[in-house]
């Protein structure tokens, strides 16, 4: 089968890769409905991290199950199913404390490489939500965004407890941030502050529910959120970045008692101890537990009450993955759908 | 008036200073009938922060009220009265959402120095608790543990979010961790692990109701957390000490999506952030707003649900404040009263 594989940063080529198959019998092995290019996948493309090997790439993907292996009971062929970026048990104790992606028994998917025509999933049972029907395919980008982008936003946004009645701000016009601001809108907040410069992703935000744009950035940006909110500071912040200046930008926009709900991958992050005592924040994040959020997001979709998928502004087959990854590494997309 | 001002590392002397009087109309000046030395006053002591000019010292403190100012309605003179280390109004936006330690118009007790006869207490309305009739000697220190040990401890249980079913850890044996235990007890924790290797207070934390004693620290005490909890972490954390160590060990000791409670004043902290990131737990603390709690705890101690008074294990006159200090220092004493 064909697959992306990252053979140094900014070298990133769809070749032939092994064909996946069943090897625990807790596995299913789905055929790709479409896969995409996270803003995390930057990360590894620009180098930032390191890359030793060719790196089978993607971890975001939604699909038709063709094969489970003997111990699969309720995920069957046939099923289209979403899945997130760890496999997990979800009945371990932090399963069902709703920390799927710290599961006991957790696997990376990015391990397999979900930017290809078929990828094998552990732990099926556990890890894959089936939706109701077949989805038609003006759904699929919006059921896509569910397996990580829509569910990584959401969950910063109930981690920075955004509620009616609140003043949310996010920090960052990525994906997850425009969709952090859609979570925030369907969680209640009355007020939304969406950070950000560029125009297109403005556009998106307010059409996702923000109330505000605040163009300013690090310590300019605190100040115009203080500005805007009495001089207090938002209720709940949500850090979508994963940079020193943006969590201290997200941590100084919070209010003494607010949240900050932060789910960009922190990159040589380190908090200074004694302005976040005094700051009186709650500070709550990581890996979003999106298994956790799967059911109720596919709903909203199926039902038609939210439209993620509208972060998808370039599409592609997957053979042009490498043009998808310099489409976001230029910033000319927010966010590249591939389609196997 | 007799106080004790700090002249530099290690030199506490009791000598004359002016008396406090009324300076705004939203003042009161309390005669104390006891204080004390906080194990944060030991910052200073041991010159972690710098002695820069002769400093009045202390800000836990119990009386009765002598003056008002003409601003003043709730709070009478012959009242007795707790407060806490921060003044605050009660009524901005962040007392009303219960961080009155971050109060818009908060002003540091410590200021005034209340290890002496007399303090004087601005926003007097909104900083002190009238207890119900004047108390019986016996209740005294008790009800002076909850101007700020107590409260803090407290609020380091309410962080961690203490609550039925779940474990809690305690890291660090001071007079808060102590009474974190007792407060991590009062809010209906199952197991209570006291994280202590000196006898004394390992006896105190079994009488405010811990379950387990745990005498390993840092990495070792963080596998003895995790041993005795199926390899999880504690559903709670609460941190009372400050340094980088004992912040880790708390972090580390906590499962994936439980909660860190820290209220040891953090002295030199740098926390990694893409370890908190996978860490996946909950983060809140800082200075305890312990006017929240103050109502609720005068009530347990008034009605002799709760001894936090038990703490103070060495009863002191004013006067020898600095034998206090050194027996506090040298570990000869959890927490020293003093009575003027």
């Amino acid at each position: 089968m064909r697959g992306a594989v990252l053979h140094a940063p900014g070298d990133v080529r769809v070749e032939q890769r092994d064909t996946p198959t069943i090897i625990d019998q807790t596995d299913a092995v789905i055929r790709l409905s479409a896969t995409c290019v996270c803003g995390s996948d930057l990360w590894d493309y620009r180098g930032v991290n390191p890359v030793t090997q060719p790196t089978p790439m993607g971890h975001e993907y939604v699909g038709i199950v063709e094969q489970v292996g003997a111990e699969v009971s309720t995920i069957r062929p046939g099923h289209f199913v979403i899945g997130s970026f760890f496999a997990s048990d979800n009945t371990c104790p932090i399963c069902r404390a709703g920390y799927q992606s710290s599961c006991l028994h957790r696997q990376p998917i990015a391990a397999g490489g979900a930017q290809a025509e078929l990828l094998r999933v552990p732990l099926a049972d556990g890890t894959l939500v089936a939706t109701p029907d077949i989805p038609s395919d003006e759904l699929i980008p919006s059921l896509l965004a569910a397996s990580d982008v829509l569910g990584t936003g959401w969950f910063g946004a109930v981690a920075a407890q955004a509620a009616p009645g609140k003043t949310v701000a996010v920090v960052g016009d990525g994906a997850v941030g425009l969709l952090a601001v859609l979570a925030a809108k369907q969680l209640g907040a009355v007020r939304i502050i969406a950070m950000s410069r560029h125009a297109d992703r403005q556009k998106l935000a307010l059409e996702f529910g923000a109330t505000d744009i605040v163009t300013e950035r690090g310590d300019a940006g605190v100040a115009k959120i203080k500005e805007v909110t009495d001089g207090l500071g938002a209720h709940s912040v949500i850090e979508a970045v994963g940079t020193q200046e943006s969590m201290m930008q997200a941590i100084r926009s919070t209010r003494p008692g607010g949240h900050v709900g932060y789910v960009g991958v922190a990159h040589g992050v380190n908090l200074p101890g004694q302005e976040l005592f005094y700051s009186h924040v709650h500070l709550h994040g990581g890996p979003a537990p999106v298994r956790r959020f799967l059911p109720e997001l596919i709903d909203l979709i199926w039902h038609r009450t939210i439209d993620p998928g509208k972060v998808f502004d370039l599409t592609l087959p997957l053979d042009q993955a490498a043009e998808g990854y310099r489409a976001m590494d230029q910033r000319r997309a927010i966010k590249a759908l591939l389609q196997p």
